[in-house]
């Protein structure tokens, strides 16, 4: 295999001669073997990267500290890493040391080498587009790595709340479906009072459509980026009016709504985006979680749980027990849920370990943050279309489960005031008779008309005040 | 001691006469032993409780089902307990269980008694005004503890806020206040490049600045409030229009921008704000334990050390080494932040656990939320008042290593190239030569001219691009 | 009221005359504001400080670095002090900096003077007897506030361990007592096979039980202590001998199986005895929530959930709900689990903040571990008093609940087959039909004979293979 | 491509008849796609399952349930599993639904299919050989995956372990080579007093060394399997005797000292070992966090650090600044560890999240114990290998700070007394004059010859009491 040499600040490393990135990526991959889990993996962090070093190369060729011929193979070269044509080329491991400079100097060796072979030059002659001089020029890893990272998570955050759209969706979907089956409404697990299943449907909708407004707030906040800060904000090396110049470039070519920072010195080492995100997606997690606890508890049984839901069966559920299928689908959810939990901690850690002008535990901020996002996206996908949309209910169930409660009492209150309807209670669970036994037939304290017009679906599920 | 005689459900409880309590708050004081903290420690909380029983009562006065005469009794009940006069009444233990309902009824019942004492009663004579049927009136424990919860939130918020800002204009006056010392920055904990210590503590401010925005934020889903959901969100036993009513008179009683929920089921178990609000603390937390780590770092020494500022002595720090002084301000600080970053799991953990229509670990929420408030807002300003302000810098040494460190050869990039720089750092590593001298006298790639262009305070702060 | 002056390194304070502490103490009170609640709610943690000035007064004397006549006033002021008799004189805020200075300097104050009152002299004529001097001699705080906080921790957990045992018995008696219910078991929420509702409590016990073993090693890691170490580990000031000294005597005053750290260097930094200590709690936490997670499904209903056994009463379970009794005491234990795994989390933090030879972020581990022991034993207690001994078993229900499920099937899959089971399972499911009716009198495929085998109350909690 | 058809109790499926999994297997890698890692990343795991399959039927072999020849065929199958042939055939995604279910049914299908070609029949053809009656006979999930899994965290660990201690002995090695060095030892980042860079890294060793006895604790917790409990504990289906022949089995086959559980009705839902084991790594993960954390410290600089140490250059540290090279090694430490805390949440979670007779959370508890010890185990091997064994120290330099410190007047204290002491302190720190000078020279408080005898080498880094 032919081998080119490249030399860097340390020494020589050979170099296969096929492969795109060079000498600094080499010492990545040689140093760092945590995850086992390469950049590439993230095509959306490797476009990112791609628009950066594409902006950066437009403002430096406008300000005339890049020459124009390079400029534009540099540009061109960015264009086909921004398609993906080059993602094999970024192999760096995902959790590494070094702040992203290796990931920084991977999109620089690759970006240079495809613009050399542009050129009609060699891969390596880097005399004719140096990765640091050329394709670095007035950025440095701390401005270039982190405002990729950002481009890249907006990205991925717009389809991630698509999912949450689509799940939110399916939840209201099927909320109108059972709009008309009665049920009974519980808290702290006791029987409460009456409700409508399409309401308790159509509230996981209300539940999980308000993580997407939490989703674009955070958008927000990680759409301040700080090219020009360079080193550590004061702007070193960059020309006058070059952070503007490089954030224009970059709001045309990404689409985005990017803003730059108006602090580069604190934008620099600041990873409260981060932190700001990565609570809002441990907030949807909760949530859905909570939701797929509910949907095991409701579909408990079938004999003695709950069994006032069916999900869709997806596999047997015992290789023991005949016949027993279980919520497979929840219970995936719940454990991603619990993964992303788990994920946001990794991210306060690092957050809480930046050090005066730089925070370098930047890289397992991305790890976790990528990582949680493409679960959370897999598990509120996969919520929707292997178990939501395909729910039924037992309606019979539910409704008889609501005429044989106690807790319908509750609705008699106005009529013969608190005291009589505990009363009532009281003797219903002792006796195991039911409230209209009690109420109407045996102490007659209520009429069968009065009773009737109480306790019709639609005040059931939507009381009015009657005395 | 006399004592009165009160029954419920569950049987009868003699109660001291002189209490305003009855025996569901009895019950609760026998029940729940776990912090030894009453909730009268936030006197928001039971200020609070006297706002929603105060609207609650105005608006079912308005609505008819509510005796006017006895309304005005609650109004003015509420209104001493607004006042704080009843304080020493609420004594549930802040972790309880129940869901509130032990809040609420200690709510209720200290108001029915002051109620009947202004009417010329008996405390405990609960058929002239009922702690359920009157004061409680339209409610459930489940509207009427979140809402009178979030009314305390946000009032507690605000005064957080507050200290937010003033340790935040604490760092910017300090960085007005050294503007003019030049010291290395660093990053990775190596010597990066010069920059202002004035700009270092500026960013402080920026830091902590934007923490007051998302505060704000996180006051916004707390004004969300659910009155006239009771028990589950159907609104069973509330008048039609109590709902709207309710909030109005909420809102212009507390001054508050509070909203109704849109869909009472969800808002009656979700506690996604708290989450959220929880989140920024734990950003606010993180952030903060940073600065106070860069506080240390930079404060280290005296002779061994960075020391490049010097925090005001507070104390000796040592019973066995003379003269030695700690940082023990912002080591206090970031202990707190360890603690709010802590509570952020148990506010996360108690928000997983809700089922169906309600969650029933809300206690726990607020006893984190509380403590955790309290706690940064009492760090905060222990950080401005007996650290930031009398911070001083070591000007001369700082700018004594700037000048005799390596990482000043960035600043000649543009003129001799990167490859020639590195030549020069290599050789003072080596050498232990200063870069000046290597430059300038031993190689004579830039002339001293130029070295004085470049090497200006101006400069080296805020770098223009000299070629 | 009269006051009395003291300086130290930092200059002077007037103290009033009729306390024991002295300036240093008072620093702490002026600048330590964080959670308001000070050190003597932990009185062991006092105690603690007694029991090691006294050992290390006593190893001083011994080794003549301490004059006899000071060191016994020393010795006996220290009892007075494990006596209790000056734990209002402790009144450090729990959470402060300086890694326990402000504690231990509390501590020789108050010791010094009572001594020098004993003495005949007045309280603060250090000359006879100096806090750091003498009390404080051969030590540092950075030995003697560990060790003290470990002498404490140790006896502390003495405590919670008789509670968890006391709880587990009570599981254990439960257990005893439901033998003979005959129950469903379920797994994922799902019918799954027969059991003995006395071998569900039983389970319990173990899983609680196991805990007292875990408690125990952790105490052992936590009984090794540096004294003697005093600084940094170097054991600079301390006299030849003194390490052993003074720790074979602290085992003997304290009763306890210290031992001295093997290496004194990584001792005074370490604190991994905490972070296993927490993990320990926050694992008996995660096992009781999970408990009482249980006994909250298992009594849901009455009407409308699982109603397999009824928690005792506590209080009426809502302000608007008649008859509705809540699980308030579960309740009430999972919220406290929710803050000892947040309290893991600070000491977690707290543990890898440390830096070099100290972690000066011990306090807010002590806050951590005192009140997550404190708050979880008051847990168990309250679990075992006022719910376990009081459960009763709904035993009819649950054995009809039995017979009626389909999961009964799969005690006919060694006499039929797994594939006529599911058959019979799959039909039952369908048509609503019992697993008997369908087995023995439609497929006729079991025998009536058979089915009584199988089906008796012993081989369905303690299954033997039939075939 | 061939296809076979496979049917289960939800239907039938196309299977390609070239793999060796089946139906229930397809439906995973339907259902299941969240992390897109597949269990074959962890061939310990398939391994441990080919124990418990092989264990399983030689129990039933011997017990007569399972017919002698296609036990052998089974065993045999088992062979080649264990051996690793098959792995390419485990391809569930490492978080599913099911509490294991899928993985187990991948097991029985591969085996049974392995089993049937062994014996001349088709893929498939499970009348000869099947996937629940046979290869699963006697088992359910709920006791064959804990237990492979359970083999699988031992062999894991034992691998684990071996890093620690090479890591140990790579500090222990570093520390004798610089037991000659002497340096300033810090408290709170503050000069404290001097010590031997030697001892310090010992106390790294001390430090890590300790982490591999809790590694070994955590084995023996997980050492207990509950084979033979089948589906909830009570056994159903499993002939008399199994559960104690196949523990025998398998501790023959493993070598390992597997324990039959006590208690088989807790230990089918207990995770208690398994949150004991993940706060043991985190507890590893939070010191070796310190470590790196210090190491960093150290060897910051090089001109405006305290640059006591050098780390190995392993590549250049900056896209912008010559020369700039950074601590990455412990930097990718810091940052794995910060993956292992949040994984122990994750794991938190999961366990708390148990239900009755199972917790069906254990898939993503072996994802994040499985992730947390390989990266723990790579970044090990990592810190020792690329930074450890090459570190330097900078012996003049560090000598020279600690002469030039002010805490070495400490070692005065015993000669001179604290007050004395402290004055030199005082005018050191204000004057910028040395202690030597101030003490021997100025104030004449010390000879030349005392100075002498107490500041040598040996007295500085093992103090003996000078009087």
């Amino acid at each position: 295999m032919a081998k080119r040499i490249e030399h860097d600040f340390l020494g020589e490393k050979e170099i296969p001669q096929d492969v795109y990135y060079g000498i600094q990526t080499l010492r990545a991959l040689e140093n760092f073997h945590i995850t086992g889990i390469p950049m590439r993996v993230e095509p959306l962090f490797v476009q990112g990267l791609g628009y950066v070093k594409k902006g950066a190369a437009m403002a430096n060729r406008d300000l005339g500290v890049l020459d124009k011929t390079k400029a534009e193979y540099i540009i061109k070269a960015c264009d086909r890493v921004i398609a993906g044509e080059f993602n094999d080329q970024f192999l760096t491991d995902l959790i590494q040391g070094g702040a992203g400079t290796s990931i920084n100097m991977n999109a620089n060796e690759v970006i240079a080498n495809v613009a050399l072979e542009m050129m009609g030059k060699q891969k390596g002659q880097y005399e004719f587009c140096h990765p640091n001089n050329d394709v670095n020029c007035s950025q440095s890893t701390n401005d270039a790595y982190p405002t990729a990272f950002r481009i890249s998570l907006i990205n991925k955050l717009t389809i991630y709340s698509d999912t949450l759209k689509d799940l939110g969706e399916a939840f209201a979907a099927k909320g109108r479906e059972l709009k008309d089956v009665l049920k009974m409404g519980r808290t702290q697990l006791q029987d409460a009072v009456p409700m409508s299943m399409g309401d308790e449907f159509n509230a996981f909708y209300t539940n999980i459509h308000e993580e997407i407004a939490r989703v674009e707030e955070s958008k927000k906040l990680i759409s301040e980026i700080n090219m020009g800060a360079t080193a550590i904000g004061t702007g070193v090396n960059a020309p006058e009016g070059y952070a503007e110049l490089v954030t224009k470039y970059l709001k045309e070519i990404t689409g985005l709504d990017l803003l730059l920072a108006g602090d580069l010195i604190e934008a620099t080492y600041d990873t409260g985006a981060y932190v700001q995100l990565s609570g809002v997606l441990k907030r949807t997690a909760v949530k859905i979680s909570k939701i797929c606890n509910d949907l095991r508890l409701l579909s408990s049984g079938p004999r003695t749980g709950l069994n006032e839901i069916n999900l869709p069966p997806m596999q047997p559920g015992s290789s023991i027990m005949p016949g027993k299928v279980n919520p497979v689908i929840p219970e995936v959810v719940n454990q991603t849920a619990f993964y992303v939990i788990g994920a946001d901690l990794t991210v306060t850690m690092a957050a809480e370990a930046g050090q005066l002008q730089l925070n370098v535990m930047e890289p397992v901020i991305a790890f976790a943050l990528f990582t949680a996002i493409t679960y959370m996206s897999n598990a509120c996908k996969t919520l929707k279309d292997k178990c939501v949309v395909g729910i039924t209910a037992n309606a019979d169930r539910t409704k008889d489960m609501v005429m044989h409660s106690i807790g319908i009492v509750t609705q008699l209150n106005p009529i013969i005031g608190y005291e009589k309807s505990a009363t009532i209670a009281r003797e219903a669970l002792q006796t195991g008779k039911s409230v209209h036994d009690l109420a109407v037939k045996e102490k007659k304290w209520v009429t069968q008309e009065k009773w009737d017009e109480v306790f019709t679906f639609e005040n059931l599920i939507k009381p009015t005040f009657i005395k």
